[in-house]
């Protein structure tokens, strides 16, 4: 294992010091119990919007934390959730008294910790609301997950609700915005190679030479299927196949429809919510999200762009919006996941407000 | 080798042909020759920025055309010099009236064909001038260059002479700003990894599973030393201090003068120009740049930018700006590059301004 690392135990809390040094100006860390959130926490009136998960995807989400976006995003060690504790000491710290909004990408440990943390919330009074994303058409119940894997919808998802909250949705609105965007949201991801986690030292899995993994998740976890290395259009095609029509998709993603657990502040209990993604239609607005899982060159995002795009327009969907490279990774992978988030004319909007974060920032 | 290409020999071509999909706004991509260029190109009245060198280092150069940076990039094929017809096309599409920069990297191919583009663009009427860039500190001549390599400080010299540009600098003011950045960058970097040339298949050179290689340049030409693999901090350490005082540098850069050849518009000729840099000094005002190699996590960068910031503040620099992450890449490339540039109020300000290239935007 080479990395620009020290002692692996102490890699993500180094890492974070380095964040804290480096964006002074747009966040501040805190340390036992960790989290990141924005220098000018907390903006009395607006919703804050806190995400979190194991580390090792970055820049994702401490990356995202600022204005437009994140109010405070709580690391675990790399590939582990993070403690209810953290995320309990990051909600008081930006609570601006309009309630909290916790983004959950579905990982069994990230779920029952964000539980945890929202009814201790709920105990000090705080108000707080969860949406869980859960985007990953490759595939149902993994090691870390029960129903589908949240992937890159996430990312969209903090941007377009960080947008919302910031013009003054309230706690409800916001919410409501997060289950659209994630029920509009489709990714899948492709490995190329593995990674390292430093605490183990080896690669979490072995690819062999003309070898990839399809439907990978952000951990290294098994995909669904591994097949012999292709060109890189075979590739997207694939990819794309599982998330646009005619063919969508593997796991019947056309009618997708799962029930969530989801608190309900009236009834002040959990109830369940049924979700369904409908199938992408033409003239559908989209946004394209082709992401580099870490070690891939963002030269090769683009030849994916290009081939993804090319089947878009073969199928009569529009994007209208992009971002590419570097953005959910799984440390060094190589590799590339795709999403696709079909717009609407607010979440257009949202999109594109301005956005100051380390690792996303435009308009201002 | 496992990528997300085709052909070896198309991957330059369909890379940028996802590239022109993707950010339609901002550029526009013409082939044969190929060049990238501002989608309102020629901007009337202004300075044209124009740089350009092998493919393979993306998002350099293709990744920073727009408003506020390069008016057009030429992209060679992976790690070869783009040729004089690609640039001279370039020029005649995006001269507004006022002049071209040609800012180029001091590797022998990218040199000579600059020259002879410069001459080619005066045959035909159109005013030039270039800059070199030579700021790695780590070795003079190697295998593609005489004297020193160009590498991190392009980056930041596009940035600040393409604001300089836009806000009507003229054309012999943005050349000697262009100039001045030069001679107040420094940069070296390590490789923890090597790449693979698409078109070869075969990494370019091996490094053993302890094994990192000090002073490499970006086309994976070797460095000055290799040595075992250290930890984060050493060798950020050993980077450092080739290029803070006390120690600096290996190269006696404290007092680097060197001869290079410059077009002077009046005597219309070549001359030959004298540089020096000279050592940094307490309380010097630093923009630092941790870039990435390629393959190489931002997580990692931000541990090399925290004990980076410590040893400038130990020396009694101030880091007042930064750029982290992978911006100047040799295709998968572990490792990373660390370019220090002493700031002066007016390319502070530069810096600053709005600039909006598919892979560097801010203020707009």
């Amino acid at each position: 294992m080479k990395k620009l690392i020290n002692q692996p135990a102490d890699f993500v809390r180094e890492s974070l010091e380095g964040m804290a040094v480096a964006h002074a100006d747009l966040i501040q860390v805190n340390y036992e119990p960790t989290f990141v959130y924005r220098a000018d926490a907390p903006v009395q009136g607006k919703v804050a919007i806190i995400s979190g998960g194991g580390s090792g995807h970055e820049p994702m989400h401490v990356g995202f934390v600022g204005r437009g976006m994140l109010d405070a995003a709580c690391p675990g060690e790399i590939f582990t959730s993070p403690t209810p504790d953290q995320m309990l000491a990051a909600t008081k710290r930006v609570d601006g008294g309009a309630g909290i909004l916790y983004i959950v990408k579905n990982y069994s440990g990230d779920v029952m910790n964000f539980e945890m943390a929202m009814e201790l919330a709920h105990s000090q009074g705080i108000r707080a609301l969860s949406i869980l994303i859960d985007d990953d058409v490759a595939m149902k119940d993994s090691l870390f997950t029960q129903g589908r894997r949240g992937v890159g919808t996430t990312v969209l998802a903090e941007k377009i609700c960080g947008a919302a909250a910031e013009q003054g949705y309230d706690l409800h609105q916001v919410a409501d915005l997060c289950r659209r965007v994630n029920v509009h949201g489709r990714s899948v991801g492709v490995a190329l190679s593995s990674c390292t986690v430093p605490a183990k030292g080896t690669p979490t899995f072995v690819l062999g030479n003309r070898e990839i993994e399809l439907g990978i998740g952000i951990h290294g976890e098994p995909g669904t299927e591994r097949v012999s290395m292709k060109s890189g259009d075979e590739i997207t095609e694939i990819l794309a196949r599982w998330l646009c029509p005619p063919q969508a998709s593997l796991l019947d993603d056309t009618t997708y429809s799962r029930t969530v657990k989801e608190w309900n502040e009236t009834k002040g209990k959990w109830v369940d919510i049924e979700l369904l993604n409908k199938p992408l239609q033409k003239s559908d607005r989209l946004l394209a999200f082709v992401n580099s899982m870490g070690g891939t060159p963002i030269a090769e995002l683009y030849l994916v762009y290009r081939k993804l795009a090319e089947i878009c327009e073969q199928e009569g969907l529009q994007i209208v919006r992009n971002l590419i490279g570097p953005y959910m990774t799984s440390l060094e992978m190589q590799g590339c996941s795709i999403t696709l988030l079909k717009l609407d004319d607010e979440m257009l909007k949202l999109w594109d407000a301005p956005v100051k974060t380390p690792s996303l920032r435009w308009g201002v």
